[in-house]
């Protein structure tokens, strides 16, 4: 490893190389979950590791009752006192196994890296992105939408649709044509009033970000609804913007060759973002 | 790492461990082979490097251009003179990129690993196994079908759902109920006289034995399809059996609870099959 290297830690040990014969290589058996770290204080902590916990479980990785709280030292280890950046944790379900069996008894492997945060352009978050339609498409799978697993090859396919960097995020629908997501993040649409986001039963990953602005919404007294349509209908919304985790919340300015106007809509809804990230209290425990 | 692990060569040299920064792990960038070793020779090697470059190619990993022969060195230096075994080659994207990008140029990594023949019980070979149908489900993704990429969560959770050392194979339907494939294997029936397989346009990993079989029937003048069809027609079939390049062929004698009986057609090609293993001659250039 090179010294520009981000900070890992293995298992709480400072290390920066798995064994190639983990299950979170061999077969991505494993989740992860990616942070904003906001002056020391990662960011949903307590929703991060909710869903973490519940991915695990959802693909059989059993983890240590205490897995939380040694995450937690972890991320106060890495960050100092007084830093931004970005956590990426990943849990694999360890070594062992003939094959795809999973073994009775496994070590499960715990990896938290700092990255600085990425340096995307301001006018992003300020003036909106631009994306575009990925041809990619995403196939329907009950058993594992949803979930952040490492079985990511879609969304690497999808993103290798563009090299342009005016383009900020590409949308990927599913084989039926209903839109999805994007390659990092979740999408919404504002459309007379209403907040609409694509349901993510069948294929997707429900990020934590794309929980919080569902919130607010509902908070605000924002109808919202989960929604299955194509890319003709959601086009014609009068609003639209992409959330996740780091970047918080970017409205679309332009989408292939339709463009849209930043509304009070999502003004507001990023406002709130913004304000999370702002805060003081620390919601890290 | 202990002193029972197994061999490896990471980019020729010794070594058991992978930065965890590398897109193998992330988000399952990259393929895989798993290599029947007889007295020192790479089984099929050639038919092996091709799948290996042409699954590179479609997920996008740039290779080096003598990687088959950088391969067939690691595999001498760990094999030696006289040893039967497995070989396992994982090529990954290597590390870099900013999220899902792809980068410009990258250090794709080698990873070879010899294990030691997996213990499966002779009867498999001779007497044939039990198998059980899969709940989970395979989604359908033309641009993935075929190739033996990194994303193996729907193996690892088909083959969670049974435990008994007596089952040896779980069969595996996609969403509309089509029979795809084993866990780890591909099927075969025999019916009227003509050799049926799956189609793996949609769904599912395309075996080098799978190749080596349907060469083997073809030139045996047997007839040989293609099929897509559901788990009552296939288990109306007079023979069945399962192939990949480690196991070789091992005939099925009972499915959920029907019972069949190891037919001539099946140990003819199990025969030809156990000769590949036995050939003196190398193929290994």
């Amino acid at each position: 490893m090179t010294s520009e290297s981000p900070k890992t830690l293995i298992n709480g040990a400072s290390c920066n190389s798995l064994a190639v014969s983990d299950r979170g290589l061999s077969y991505g058996h494993g989740v992860f979950e990616t942070i904003r770290v906001s002056q020391a204080r990662p960011v949903l902590w307590e929703q991060h590791m909710a869903r973490m916990l519940q991915s695990c479980a959802r693909i059989g990785i059993k983890v240590a009752k205490d897995l939380s709280h040694l995450l937690s030292n972890d991320v106060r280890s890495l960050c100092g006192s007084n830093s931004d950046g970005v956590i990426k944790i990943i849990i694999t379900a360890g070594t062992g196994g003939r094959g795809y069996s999973t073994p009775e008894i496994t070590d499960t492997q715990r990896i938290v890296t700092l990255f600085p945060m990425p340096d995307y352009p301001t006018g992003n978050t300020e003036h909106g992105v631009k994306v575009i339609t990925c041809d990619y498409r995403l196939s329907h799978n009950s058993r594992l939408a949803g979930i952040k697993h490492l079985n990511r090859l879609d969304q690497v396919m999808a993103r290798s649709e563009w090299q342009d960097p005016e383009i900020a995020e590409g949308i990927v629908l599913d084989c039926e044509n209903n839109v999805v997501e994007g390659t990092m993040s979740n999408l919404f649409a504002i459309k007379d009033g209403v907040l609409l986001t694509p349901s993510l039963e069948r294929a997707g990953v429900k990020g934590i970000m794309r929980d919080f602005v569902v919130e607010t919404a509902l908070s605000m007294g924002l109808e919202t609804r989960e929604v299955s349509l194509g890319l003709d209908e959601l086009k014609k919304a009068d609003e639209l913007f992409v959330t996740n985790s780091v970047i918080g919340l970017w409205p679309i300015r332009q989408w292939d060759k339709q463009r849209y106007c930043k509304g009070v809509t999502t003004a507001e809804l990023q406002r709130c973002v913004e304000r999370l990230f702002d805060e003081k209290v620390s919601d890290h425990s």
